[in-house]
């Protein structure tokens, strides 16, 4: 069976996120009333698993090994059946 | 009112993506079974609005403004009250 792991990696909240404030400030250049902005990242991964459960544990086992660093990174996990 | 505006910038399918095949690369020397992987990047925007409708047109002006590139990227919106 097929499973697209939906994985956003973000800064944690006491992190500095000097792209998110970049993007904070140039928005409010253009005028827009803009109180904050955060930057994270989202990987969309295909991958073969023989169960939704089996799909979770290897895209939580993923995050620990390669996608996010436990010392400045949240991560938030969504499995979808893929047809 | 305040909306939370998450906005996914991602390249189009026609374009090489090389983080993406990057971490794909790396994934499969792990030993997970990946077909594919995308990366793209969310923005998580706090932003003041008179209504929901108000906070998603500003949001698409913003893409097309700023946060994305028209030539090689698609987005989605989705727009929350923030409470």
């Amino acid at each position: 069976m097929k499973y697209r792991l939906k994985v956003e990696v973000s800064l944690k909240p006491s992190h500095s996120d000097p792209e998110g404030e970049t993007a904070a400030r140039l928005l409010r250049e253009l005028g827009y009333k803009v109180e904050g902005v955060n930057v994270s990242k989202a990987y969309n991964i295909l991958i073969e698993a023989s169960s939704r459960e089996e799909a979770f544990a290897k895209a939580e086992e993923m995050c620990r090994r390669l996608l996010a660093n436990p010392t400045k990174d949240n991560y938030t996990i969504v499995v979808e059946e893929e047809k």
